[in-house]
């Protein structure tokens, strides 16, 4: 017998901590499912709380309260199926307001609603401890694989990891418990060619298992993540059935048609088997939902997939847009040297934010050339926002002079280079306090990778929207903002002429450092592949040039540890995602290859 | 009958990623051990790497020096045997020069070196995956509590977390092995009280379980944390038998009357059983070492218990000594306000590096009182540093001078005081930078709780050594600096006026914040013991001074996040110790108490 689901995927944009925000967002998004004649309505891992919630998870009154939205919920959902992310502590009734015992486990959860009631928790089994994953840290691992009817269709549900392991959750519901469906719920974040990579497992995973899998991804950014949604419902030979937009807040409803397996109602299909190395059990649990029978399918609608540059541009965007408006703020501020980063951030800031909420200033000192204001000035009509000019000599003056007697006997040196970048901190952080704009960083990851950077000087600012992008990729996206734009957004002079501080005379970037193209491929494979110096010089490069390299990067820790947060868009991130000791003296064996 | 076992436990301060480093030390230490006629000498968790070796973990290279380190350390062994703790990629062979899968399951582990070889490896069983641990990221867990048999006495090997749980590997160890000795080795670090309530856990292991336990303990900084050493031997009816220092490189030796247990060599007395919830196994191991019998025992040594101000200001002296100098510096230079933080600051800094290497940089607005320079001077002739006094009124002036065109129309407010603190960072780190000196920088931890301290200002510098201590203990170990000394090292004025930033006309600490008591109270009960809005007032604050304490705790995560590192001195510092979402919207459900 074949029978028609109408699965409502909810690909929302939630905000870590704001429990009552999101619990209305939920509710629209139930009403909207309501509307469109949906059976289940499907939201992200841990919709309540929005995710990764970190340490507020060590607050008993915090996870009391997100059972209490959760319940207030589920009051709502009359008529209809609703899977919903949330933090469910052992013992806590989830029906009732109940005071739970704040010592007893904690666990990544999915909540079951049906008439109303919350049903059934389904705990996520694989954590995640690895990258900027820190699951084990909060949550206990669920041992359950239960399978839940909804009429004649049996289906599992699955938290985001759980779907990555063939033998995890997929495989129990699957074969023992005989679903058909499987309900992904997900918070994974974006790095480039994610969305690609998760496809493919999706794909295995249902055509290893017979399943069909409806996957929810979350959408958004939080912190230095941003989840790019791209929900979608795959069939069980590894067809796209229906894709939703990537970087937007969405529904995608779809009719899926289930060829539902005999299944003995009500009795449990299995006792205790294993998942990977965990001893896992699974029971049948039914719901009261009724089948509706749907006359007119909805359209099969799938989203196209995105190029490489236009997916990390939107993830800048969408990054931006959110770390700067979930803080409070709506207008920003960047310091516009005439250089390729800082116009690429003001490009990112005003697809962002609007033009009418960037505004730029140029900060030129007596090592400035002319044309780095010119072409400040350009971008900053190129894209309408607003520009001033300040110049930052007689506060130059003022430190060298009050630093005379001091300095006698030194040479002039890197310091008094420091010195006006920290100069441009300062007043950049005077407009950003005294306009309430936040102020964008504009340094990139090779500079912070290799510390050709000020701390407390270029590196100041409240969000480092290029922190995870390579200078070479910088160009790529400058390039890519025009071609999409159809015009020179980002003045051509800016791409084309050669990258420097401007710090000191006739100074150029590649004083100090190799070429860019060069650089960026041994950070990737110092930082990115973890390969050892003599792996990279194996590879092609010159001993000299890896060795100095290898060094900056390790000795410039300290800089990165007081670096703004900015948007991950590759594998490894600085940042939670690679946690290195300040103090580190390893600098590889010699002898030893 | 009875055995006497020689033990010497080496409380050595290790530097993370300084493999050659760590072995001529470790080297130093078992000849030091073979002079003392010691049958087994004992090295820290993670010694050959140091502790902790965060993502330098995921370098594949790293393991493999690791493991060259070890055998090379392992030559030199004959005739004693050692107990080293290091990283044990599964299948690398440790007694030659293999190369190893890097995929391969990885494990914090100890080797058991005896007759110049790796004779058996001890894998931890327990991974500490919370406060500032994450071993879980990096470590599987060890499965197999092997004993091992020097002649007629059996003993274990614990390494750290696995000595906390009473069915930990002691109990498997000591019931099924029969082992009447565990060795622990350990990088535990500190906290006030931390190693009283050790004393306690290992006592009570020790009695439960019929042993006697050899407690060996890193010591030094790493980071933000400090190992405090106190290694100790705990007999079985949980008498002190001997007690390290804490603080202190040292080793321990002493001799240990063992009730040997009948042992039946060779053969395994057990097969698989359960450490909590995991399968381990356990296998009986003989060394080939030979029992020397000891004329003259080694006398007792129990080194007396610290006092609490007296622990945390030498956690203080010794964090902040190990980071600048594991940093590659030796001098450092200090803000000194007149106040009692940068007080405090430069008085440990002085006991930590020498008087010699301390500079104290008074830098007085036009807000500064005389009485502030005063006190700056008379504490740097005190502590006989050097001192300078910079006036910051000319480059305050030129950056008004430069602001006015954009500030007209806004009222002063808190970004001309922001603009005083910035000027005397750029300064100090422009004398930072030219003269190769690390900048301290003074806040404490009741400020950077509720953000009264200036992001890339007065928060600008390579290591923050008050980050942990709140203000009501830095009155008290400013005391407590004094009295040591007999004589005032910081001068009575600045402990006893009212605390002041001296950024605008008039204003102190308490225009701006609740009294340092009241609000050190509250920040315990909030950070430490993550109690609620409710809880708090509920213990008898005023619900205005609560709201306003938790809002800026929680706004100003951002400014926490760009913090230089230092010391842990509680059980919960900021850092990797407490994370904390920047975007974060949860302010507690009204109704929910």
């Amino acid at each position: 017998m074949k029978k028609i689901v109408r699965l409502a995927l909810a690909q929302i944009n939630c905000i870590v901590g704001d429990l009552e925000g999101n619990e209305v967002k939920i509710l629209n998004y139930i009403n909207e499912g309501k509307k469109n004649d949906a059976d289940i309505v499907v939201f992200p891992e841990m919709a309540v709380t929005g995710y990764p919630p970190e340490d507020l998870l060590h607050k008993p009154k915090f996870i009391k309260d997100n059972t209490v939205i959760l319940n207030r919920i589920a009051d709502s959902c009359a008529g209809i199926i609703a899977i919903i992310g949330f933090a469910y502590r052992e013992g806590a009734a989830v029906s009732e307001n109940s005071i739970d015992d704040k010592n007893a486990a904690l666990y990544n959860s999915a909540a079951i609603i049906s008439g109303g009631k919350v049903m059934k928790v389904y705990s996520k089994v694989i954590l995640p401890n690895y990258g900027v994953f820190d699951e084990k840290r909060y949550f206990t691992e669920g041992n359950c694989c239960d399978v839940f009817s909804f009429d004649d269709v049996v289906f599992g549900v699955n938290i985001c990891e759980d779907i990555w392991h063939p033998d995890g959750p997929t495989k129990v519901q699957a074969s023992l418990g005989r679903a058909g469906l499987i309900i992904s719920i997900n918070a994974s974040p974006f790095h480039v060619g994610k969305h690609l990579l998760r496809e493919k497992i999706v794909a295995k995973r249902a055509v290893e298992n017979g399943v069909t899998i409806a996957y929810a991804n979350m959408v958004g950014g939080q912190d230095e993540l941003v989840f790019d949604g791209g929900s979608m419902i795959m069939g069980s030979r590894g067809e796209m059935f229906a894709r939703a937009d990537c970087f937007k807040e969405t529904m995608l409803v779809a009719d899926v048609e289930m060829n539902s397996k005999a299944v003995q109602k009500s009795v449990s299909v299995g006792n205790a088997f294993y998942v990977g190395t965990k001893e896992v059990s699974h029971e049948l649990c039914l719901l009261d939902g009724k089948l509706k029978y749907k006359k007119n399918s909805v359209a099969r609608f799938i989203a196209p997939c995105l190029e490489p540059l236009e997916e990390i541009y939107k993830a800048l965007v969408s990054g931006t847009c959110d770390y700067v408006k979930k803080s409070g703020f709506n207008k920003v501020i960047i310091g516009l040297s005439g250089g390729i980063d800082s116009a690429l951030v003001a490009a990112v800031a005003t697809d962002a934010l609007g033009s009418e909420n960037v505004m730029g200033v140029a900060l030129p000192s007596r090592y400035s050339s002319k044309g780095s204001v010119d072409d400040a000035r350009a971008l900053a009509e190129n894209l309408n926002i607003h520009f001033d000019v300040i110049f930052i000599e007689e506060a130059f003056k003022s430190f060298l002079d009050l630093l005379d007697p001091l300095f006698e006997g030194y040479e002039p040196d890197v310091t008094e280079e420091n010195l006006q970048a920290r100069i441009r901190c300062n007043i950049l952080m005077a407009l950003s306090n005294k306009y309430g704009r936040m102020l964008l960083t504009t340094g990139n990851k090779s500079e912070l990778s290799v510390g050709y950077t000020t701390l407390y000087g270029d590196m100041a600012g409240g969000f480092c929207v290029l922190k995870d992008v390579p200078k070479t990729l910088v160009y790529k996206l400058s390039n890519y903002v025009n071609d999409a734009a159809g015009s020179k957004r980002i003045p051509l002079n800016t791409i084309t002429k050669p990258p420097s501080a401007e710090l000191r005379p006739y100074q150029t970037d590649q004083d100090s450092l190799p070429p860019y193209d060069i650089l960026d491929n041994i950070l990737q494979m110092y930082i990115e592949e973890e390969l050892s110096f003599s792996e990279i010089v194996s590879s092609g490069f010159d001993e000299a040039v890896v060795g100095k390299v290898i060094r900056m990067v390790d000795c410039n820790e300290y800089k990165r540890r007081q670096a703004a947060p900015g948007i991950k868009i590759t594998p490894k991130a600085f940042g939670r995602d690679r946690r290195m000791p300040l103090v580190n003296l390893y600098r590889g064996l010699r002898h030893n290859g």
